[in-house]
C-alpha cells in the first residue's frame, strides 16, 4: 500500500563531502594522556592509514598550553605552539582534532574551527552536553562534520552502533554503565566488604580516581554522557541541563549493596534513558538491576550500556569507558572517519543534533516510573513492620517483598532492618511514603530509598 | 620524525559513490522470517528513512520460489515474482537485498546483481565465507558495494565496529559465542543438570533448534562466521576452508560442564582468532571460559564476541545472533548505508577481503597453543594419579591442577575421576599425552580433553 503512494526518486545529488574535503592535515589542540596516544597511534600506523584514506594523515600542528614542558619524546618540537588560531587557520589543516577539555576555552576553539571550515573530532563530552546542539548546527552551516565517538564511553565504538548500526529501531530504552570510577568503587565494596570511603580511597591510590572525583562521583559525568548518548539514541535534542535526576554514589551504604544483593539486585550508577507515553525518562542516580542482568555483572572500572530496539531487542556493549588508549582509539577512528568522507555523509543524514530536531518531552522526575528499594530501621518492639505495610498501602503501592534484614555482623542495639521491594510506582508516590515513614516513632534514622529494575521477559 | 617524510598531499578524488550511486530502489531476493520483517521495517519507517537517505526506499521487487504462497498480507502480490533476473535488471534497482540463503543459487544471484552494478546487501554467511574474496573483488570491479552486518550475529552491530569503530588498533584476539543454539543448550545443561540430548531437545521443541540442527551443533555456522568475522578483525583473507579446527557440542558430556564449573570454568562453544607469532590461531570448539570473563556470563540464546585491541583493550557486543527482528535491524541498517552512499566508501576504502589482501597465514591445529581440561576416569586402585601425572610430566606439560573430581551423586563403580588442567601447551603435545593415557591399564573409558582459555590480567 506504501509503495504506491512513491514515485521512483533518483539521487542524483553529491554528498556534500565529496567537495567539501581537500586535505588531509590535522590539528591537535590539547596533548595530554588521550592526545599523546593519538600522535602514537597516527604515527606508529602512518603506512596502513594512508592506504586506507588515500593520503597521509598528517598531524601538522600540536597545541598545548606551554609547548617548552617535557613530553613524550615521539612528538617533534617543531609541531608544539601555543597558538591555536594560527594551527587551525593553516590551509593545510583540515581536521581539527579537540582533546583540550573544558568548556568555555573548548567552545571558542571549535567556533573558529567552524568558522574556518575545518572538521572537527572532538572526545569532550560536557562540551557536547552543554553546547551540542548550536555547535551541530554551527558545524552544517559550515558545511563541517563534528565526530565525537570517544566522548561517550571512550573506545567503546558506541555512537556509531546506536546512530547507525541500530539505525532501523526505534531504541524504547538505554541503560548504562557510564563512570568506571563509581562502577570500580561499588565493585570494591562488595567485593571487600568496605564502605564507600574506603573504596574510593582505594581507587584514588590505583589511579580510577581523581585526587579531586567530585564530577565522577556525584553523577555529573555520567550526566554529560547520557545527554549525548540519549540525544543520539532518542533522536531529539536533550542538554545536560535537561536532566532532571542526577545523583551519585557518595551516600551509598554497604549494608544497603548487601541487601539488595541477597534480593537478587546489583546496586549500579545506572544512567537510563526510557520511551514512556509522557515523553523520555532521563535519570542518573545509584539503581538496583536484577543480578541476573548482563550490566549487573560489568565489574570494575568498565563501562558498558543495554540498548533496547523494537527490531533488535537488546543489545549490549562493553569496554573502557577512559584511559588513553581506549579514548585515542575513538578518536583516530573519526579522524580516518573524516579523511574518508563517511563522517560527512552520516554527520549530514544521521544526526544526532539534527536542525529541526525537536527537544524531548522530558518526563519530571516525580513522574518517573520504576520499582523501588525501600529500607527501614526499625526500634525492635511489635508492630513495626504493620506500620510499614500500612504506609504502603495507604498511598496505593504494591509491596513486591517485605522482609526483616539482619545484615551479617550487625547488632541488634541498631533497630531491625526491614527492606520493602514495590512493582512499578511513580517516584513521588514513593517519596511520599518515605516521607510518612520518616515520622513514625517506630522508625529509628532516615529511611533509605533506591530505584530499582524489574526483571523482564526481554532481559 | 615520520612528519618529516610526508608532503602535504590534496584529497581531491571524489569517492566513487558519489558518482556512482543513482536509485534507490530495492529487489529482495527471498522472503522468509528476515525478509518479511526486512519489508516491515522498511513500510512502518518509510518517512523517517525517506528523510534520511534524501529518498524514498522502494521495495520494488520481491522474488520468491512461490508468487502463489499465502504471506504476510503486507506485501503487496504486485511485487511478488519468481523471475531474479528481471527484478535485478529493472532498471529502478540500484540495491539487491538477498535474504534466500544457500550457497549456489545465491552466488548465481550476486554474480547477476554484480554483474548488472547493483548493490548487493546480503546476510548469507554461508555464501561469505566460502566466496567472500572472489564476490568482493568482483564487486570492486564492477564499482558496487557489499555489505552484510547480518551475516554475522544477526543485529549486534559487529561488522561494522570491528572494522571502522576499531580500525585504530592492531586486534590481537576475537573470542566469540556465534551460535545461538549451542549456547542455549549448554546453559541449560548447567542450569537444568540434564544430558545434550535432553537439552536439545527442549531447544527444538522452544524453536530455538530446528529439526535438522546438525550445521548448528556440529560447530558449521560458527565457523561461518569465524571466517568473516576473523577476515575483518585480522585483515586477512579467511576462508571457511582455512579453519582446521571445527568441532561441535554434540560430545559433551554433563560431568565435564559441572567439574569445569567446579574449577572456576565455564563451557562455551567458542569461536577463537587469535594472532601469534607463527600467524593466526582459528578453532571453533567447546572450550572452557575462566567464570570471571564476561563471555561466561553470557546465556540462553544470545550470541557475544570479545574483541582485544592493543589501544582499545578489551571490547564486547552482546545480542541477539539470529532471528527475524535482529536480523533485519542489520539489513536494514545496511541498506541505509548503501543510500547514503557511506557503504560504498567503507567498501572501497576498509575491506573486508580487500584486493590484494594475502590469505592469513593459519597456525595448523597441532601447533595451537592453549590450556587444557583433560578429565580421566581410573580404576580404584592405588597409584593411578601418579601414572597420569607421570605421563603429562613425560610430555613436559605443566600442570595448573590436579583433583580427583567426584561429581555430585557419581557411583564409584564407575572409576575414579581425576581432572587435570593444564598451562598453555600445544595441542599435539596434550593429544600425544591424552593418546598415551588411553592405553594404560588403569584407565577405563576414553580420556575427555577440553581446551581452556586462562585467565589474563587484560580481562
Amino acid at each position: 500500500m506504501y509503495l504506491r503512494q512513491l514515485c521512483c526518486v533518483q539521487l542524483t545529488r553529491s554528498p556534500a563531502f565529496a567537495v567539501g574535503f581537500h586535505m588531509a592535515g590535522i590539528a591537535l589542540i590539547g596533548c595530554g594522556t588521550v592526545g599523546t596516544q593519538v600522535f602514537r597511534i597516527l604515527a606508529s600506523r602512518e603506512d596502513r592509514f594512508t592506504h586506507l584514506a588515500g593520503a597521509p594523515l598528517e598531524v601538522r600542528h600540536v597545541v598545548v598550553r606551554d609547548p617548552g614542558k617535557k613530553r613524550d619524546p615521539g612528538i617533534p618540537s617543531t609541531l608544539l605552539s601555543s597558538n591555536a588560531e594560527a594551527a587551525i587557520s593553516d590551509p593545510a589543516v583540515s581536521i581539527v582534532c579537540e582533546l583540550m577539555g573544558g568548556i568555555d576555552e573548548a567552545r571558542r576553539i571549535l567556533d573558529i574551527a567552524i568558522a574556518n571550515r575545518k572538521h572537527v573530532v572532538t572526545a569532550n563530552k560536557a562540551l557536547l552536553a552543554e553546547h551540542g546542539a548550536s555547535l551541530f548546527s554551527a558545524a552544517r552551516s559550515a558545511g563541517v562534520s563534528i565526530t565525537f565517538e570517544g566522548a561517550v564511553c571512550g573506545g567503546i565504538p558506541l555512537i556509531d552502533a546506536v546512530r547507525r548500526g541500530l539505525i532501523a529501531n526505534e531504541i524504547t530504552a538505554v541503560y548504562g554503565i557510564l563512570n568506571g570510577t563509581c562502577n570500580y568503587i561499588l565493585t570494591q565494596m562488595l567485593d571487600r566488604q568496605t564502605s564507600y570511603a574506603d573504596a574510593l580511597a582505594k581507587a584514588q591510590s590505583l589511579g580510577y580516581a581523581e585526587a579531586d572525583p567530585t564530577l565522577d562521583i556525584d553523577g555529573t559525568d555520567a550526566a554529560h554522557k547520557l545527554a549525548i548518548l540519549a540525544s543520539v539514541a532518542m533522536r531529539e535534542n536533550i542538554a545536560f541541563n535537561a536532566i532532571p535526576m542526577v545523583r551519585g554514589i557518595q551516600d551509598l551504604q554497604l549494608t544497603d549493596l548487601i541487601a539488595g544483593r541477597e534480593l537478587g539486585y546489583t546496586c549500579k550508577l545506572l544512567a537510563v534513558a526510557e520511551r514512556v507515553d509522557a515523553g523520555v525518562q532521563l535519570s542518573v542516580r545509584p539503581t538496583f538491576i536484577p543480578s541476573s542482568h548482563p550490566l549487573a555483572k560489568v565489574d570494575g572500572a568498565f563501562n558498558a550500556v543495554s540498548i533496547y530496539g523494537d527490531a533488535v531487542g537488546h543489545v549490549l556493549l562493553y569496554g573502557r569507558g577512559a584511559g588513553g588508549g581506549p579514548t585515542a582509539s575513538a578518536v583516530v577512528a573519526d579522524i580516518i572517519d573524516t579523511a574518508i568522507g563517511t563522517a560527512q555523509a552520516t554527520f549530514d543524514r544521521l544526526g544526532p543534533y539534527a536542525d529541526g530536531a525537536k527537544a524531548a518531552r522530558v518526563v519530571p522526575t516525580d513522574e518517573n516510573e520504576t520499582a523501588h528499594y525501600i529500607r527501614v530501621e526499625l526500634v525492635d518492639r511489635p508492630g513495626g513492620m504493620a506500620r510499614i505495610a500500612q504506609v504502603l498501602a495507604d498511598e496505593g503501592i504494591s509491596i513486591a517483598s517485605l522482609v526483616q534484614h539482619a545484615p551479617e555482623g550487625s547488632a541488634g542495639s541498631e533497630g531491625v532492618p526491614v527492606v520493602a521491594t514495590t512493582h512499578v510506582t511513580r517516584d513521588d508516590v514513593v517519596h511520599r511514603a518515605v516521607d510518612v515513614m520518616n515520622k513514625l516513632d517506630v522508625v529509628r534514622g532516615p529511611v533509605v530509598c533506591i530505584p530499582a529494575i524489574e526483571e523482564r521477559p526481554e532481559f
